[in-house]
């Protein structure tokens, strides 16, 4: 019987996996355990953002080193999503989330289950198209099913990265023949990020696949997943899947449970989240309860519409730090405020997960004391 | 006897009075009567922020408009505190202090008391050494007397903004044979801060004369006063002091309250302060209660130490997002997820005002329902 | 018989007129004879740069005293075109045009002419549309006209400042049933600036009302004039238009000349329309000559390919700065270099001006020895 | 006899090192003749800058394949200097340097010389003090001695990569009972700097070490030297060092020449360095000599006195993009333009290196058409 196990780790710089490394060496964790990577790097979460890359290839040498496989074929194997920018009171940090086999014990209740796939790459005139959202949902159900989930209301939250288009991708395809939606980066990274969306509602049966157009994407945005956190970034060429859920075929202390955020004021949905899993916030997370938390999943969004609850912000009009950016450092300012630990992971971008203008909260947490 | 009310408007822009304007033609409020405003604009709060000196500008013209009073003696008589920068949920807005005079009221209890002052200019080789601390601290007790404050514990929020230097000022200094501390404006803004919280913490008899050098500013932050909030602009000669408190030789409903925050994840804090004033946020304030709030006033600072409560934080590092733009927008989050609402002053820039890495919380709340 | 004058003047900052006020307070300028403005602020011009509405408050209050006439009409009569943002080297400056009746002087050659018009606001809904297009066009003849200009080849510059739609004008707009463009505020100033172009280009007779569409509005990049200079802020309501050439109907010292930019590279141009008016750089024009240039007025943009001559540029990646900051601090860079001078007008955002990835340089210089 | 020779790559990202893994792979250069690396990758230059990093990661693990020598070793062999921010129109790029031996040939003249070194580690507590200007110094000494450069004046360029303190090194350091000359990461960048040109000048004999102390450091700009290029960043311990110069010791078409830089706009260094090697730029460099260039190194600075040429700069007020970005961008737009290319090396941070608010430039080309 599967057991899921989550190590929260930090790092110095992008390039700083000391922690694993050395959770790796002394034995704590198996190399062969590791089958995804959800994490925070300190890059500004844009089209430019390396932060990602470097951490990337750091990892899968580790990895390599430990598994005797070549980095070239681990990158395809193992999911590594991260999201730039620790805006500020988050702290850099990933999530590594390993599988062991067990004997299975009379244990009572459904634990953790995570369920991995990746797609085929994305040529850069599908980014953002039907073509994209079809891919996507075929990963997350090939995930699903890698999880041994049977009920798709016991899938708490699907990680999407997708791919996006840069300037000079945008001009390769355009030099092929080819129509790219966007040649602008920062709106190909958009594009993506709602395909993402639409492939995991349409994944998970909240979306019928000829209830949307290639024109919904970005428009509609009634049409949403509280369950699907994406993101976007220049570094990956197929969409990476992890899905995580709750299933009585799998073993252990851990669970999990999401809750839609209304907008980014929303402390309700955090405590109630929490509460979920049976951890009082009042009005902090006391420290012991804190210590049985093994990761928060956060997804956010500056509202299109200019008003947080009728009051003006301003983060859509600001030349000098981009919206994402804003919004992850409010929204991260909150839920860290309430667990009293910087170590989310709090990802902008969330157009079509979770409701317009907010987004939604994911927490995995122990049922006993301690991560043990 | 004095009666303070106090007005939280939303703006457009930095230029945009519209909404006091309006106050003032109906008849709501008496332009006499106003003799403070505490705001925050859209700028980057940095030297280069021209949104303060907009808003004054504006605000200076209306208000002779009325009181038939050239704007350039406005500008000296009415402190105009503002603190650029909505980072993530803020919302732009500004707070009119009122003063109207009443028949006495057989009420029970103290009600806020408001009290002004200017200093003289501060030459540019003043900012942020001892003959600056002492310029502060005089304006301070001036502005309590004005206040009518009798006991200086019931002195809950003293606001400076103090002047800081450009590279213009510094150079022109220094052709003029003065030395200035720094010719580095984000460096003299930090020390401004600093020279303004020794002042306070002078006036309020938490430090001793005796007891710093000017050595001991922005180095010795075991020096510091929870009452003290400090900003500092290019646009601004003089320091200028709002004291609030609570006095029982004033009338009116609003009472103030405040507390310092530990860190800037101290939620504690902000249901703290908001009890003392019989406001609960479970976990956030009702509708009902929030409209009671007249206005919220926070500082914050990114941790120096680089970590918060053991995690790395990135704020100083970042060469993109100024440190200050950061911790107010999570601060922000935090307060405004709380409260429910955006309308929030949060002010960077704590140095010596609150603990190191925290800041503080005052809240301006009426004891009725409503703001009547 | 009229004579243009131009007076360069520096600022301290966005609000400072104190060189203006002097030189009408002396009496060199008239402050009736101020016809139109172009200048640098230090913001950072996009959406949010409220350092061209405090500049533009603080000029026609100044204009007020001394016009007697409400700063609310002289806004509707003298062009103030402001562009944000003097990265590098550019220095904050603005250029004062003047026009003075003199009795006619027997002369030799076209002298520099100015005229300018404003047109009615221009609604949400049709910003970068073909009513704003039209809109512009008009102006522009009228501006013409009002210079005196018969042939349209002796018109060298047309600037054009063009409204463009914030989050909350487009919320406004949609609230009334109305379809703006898009609600992304830095798209929003990209296609004001196109319908600005193509307004110029219509009203030169260089493009034929019939040869585009809506469609062609960033979009087609063949379509361009290279006299045509559009800035787009939210500060406008209206087009506001100056048009500069020469004109045998005008007298004085002063001639301009235009030549377009290849590309952000093209150190060609600035060198030969100095030639134009017989002004030498070899390598950099020598300071006797320097005193000559009374304005230098550039456009430039980051070209839309990621490639200047075959090597990728990185602006339009770049999350950090803004792409038309990029630029201007590039361009700026070649042109005050070449005049050994910093205060140019470079501004960005050249779509549709001058060749694409390019853009234009206008310079107006005394053909005598200084500027007298 | 020894020959050098560089190839200058593009890259598509900070992690892409194709060009020299094809070179290698197709015999054009053999791994084992890598000796230094100077490039150009697209971060932002400052402390939180990892495209170095990521950059270094992946050179090191390429050159590692083909030496079959650890990477670990590899880096402290090989110095790569990196400098992060490729402004405006600077393309993202890298500089190899080759030495081969050759039968010596009957050849007129001297040739590039090139020689590097490695210091030992700095501590924290050292780094812009006099044991970091002994610890340059003395490797500075040890590379024109590896260069076989045997009269001083042979020496055009010496680029030295310090390392800083950031927040964390600096508490490490604090933690440890040691005393930082700050712990403000971008200052340390800026001490570290001026300890590296304080080394060079000592190094060469322009210097005495009985003429500074540590105040002099970031304090006496009289104190400079017109062929020091200093880096500074977080992902180095060691200063490493590249001299080059000419030698008649060396074979090989490329020679090296350099000016200093009198300020932001002295676009006459620029042609002046050219026309050393026999290039002319009338007003730009033709395509057949540009292909003779093999690399261009720049180093500059924001005036710290805030004015160029008597106008006021901007640069060191701004808020939301640091001066060296600025400066960068401006002197780039300017040399690109001279050159008509924008693989240039632009590093800012110039304090001591060339005259105080300028810099310096050094060109290698080819004596002989073309590459070679």
């Amino acid at each position: 019987m599967r057991t899921a196990r989550v190590f929260r780790l930090s790092m110095a710089h992008p390039g700083d996996l000391s922690e694993l490394d050395r959770l790796i060496a002394d034995g704590t964790v198996r190399g062969a355990d590791v089958v995804a990577i959800i994490g925070k790097t300190e890059g500004n979460g844009g089209v430019n953002d390396f932060t990602r890359g470097y951490f990337t290839q750091t990892l899968m040498l580790l990895l390599s080193k430990y598994l005797n496989k070549p980095a070239e074929q681990l990158i395809r194997e193992i999911p590594c999503v991260l999201s730039g920018g620790t805006e500020g009171v988050m702290s850099p940090h990933y999530s590594v989330f390993c599988i062991s086999e067990a004997e299975p014990a009379p244990e009572a209740g459904p634990s953790l289950a995570i369920g991995t796939a990746f797609s085929d790459p994305v040529p850069a005139e599908d980014i953002g198209r039907r073509a994209h959202v079809d891919s996507v949902a075929d990963a997350v159900r090939t995930a699903i099913a890698n999880a041994g989930i049977e009920r798709l209301e016991d899938v708490h939250f699907v990680q999407v990265k997708c791919p996006c288009v840069t300037v000079a991708r945008a001009a390769a395809a355009i030099a092929a023949g080819k129509t790219p939606l966007t040649n602008d980066p920062n709106r190909s990274m958009a594009y993506a990020r709602a395909a993402g969306a639409f492939g995991v509602a349409v994944a998970l049966d909240e979306l019928a696949p000829s209830a949307f157009t290639d024109a919904s994407l970005l428009s509609d945005f009634s049409i949403q997943s509280p369950r699907a956190s994406i993101s976007s970034g220049v570094e990956v060429e197929s969409n990476e899947v992890v899905v995580l859920g709750n299933s009585p075929r799998w073993m252990g202390a851990l669970r999990i449970s999401h809750r839609p955020m209304a907008d980014a004021l929303d402390i309700g949905a955090v405590v109630d989240v929490l509460a979920d899993l049976g951890i009082a916030a009042k009005p902090q997370v006391s420290p012991t309860d804190a210590a049985r938390i093994a990761t928060v999943l956060v997804k956010c969004e500056p509202d299109r519409r200019g008003r947080i609850r009728g009051n003006r912000h301003t983060m859509l009009d600001d030349t000098d730090i981009n919206a994402q950016r804003h919004i992850r450092g409010a929204v991260a300012g909150l839920v860290a405020g309430v667990i009293g630990d910087g170590r989310i992971f709090v990802s902008g971008g969330a157009e079509h997960q979770g409701p317009d203008g907010g987004g939604l909260i994911a927490v995995i947490a122990s049922q006993k004391e301690g991560l043990a």
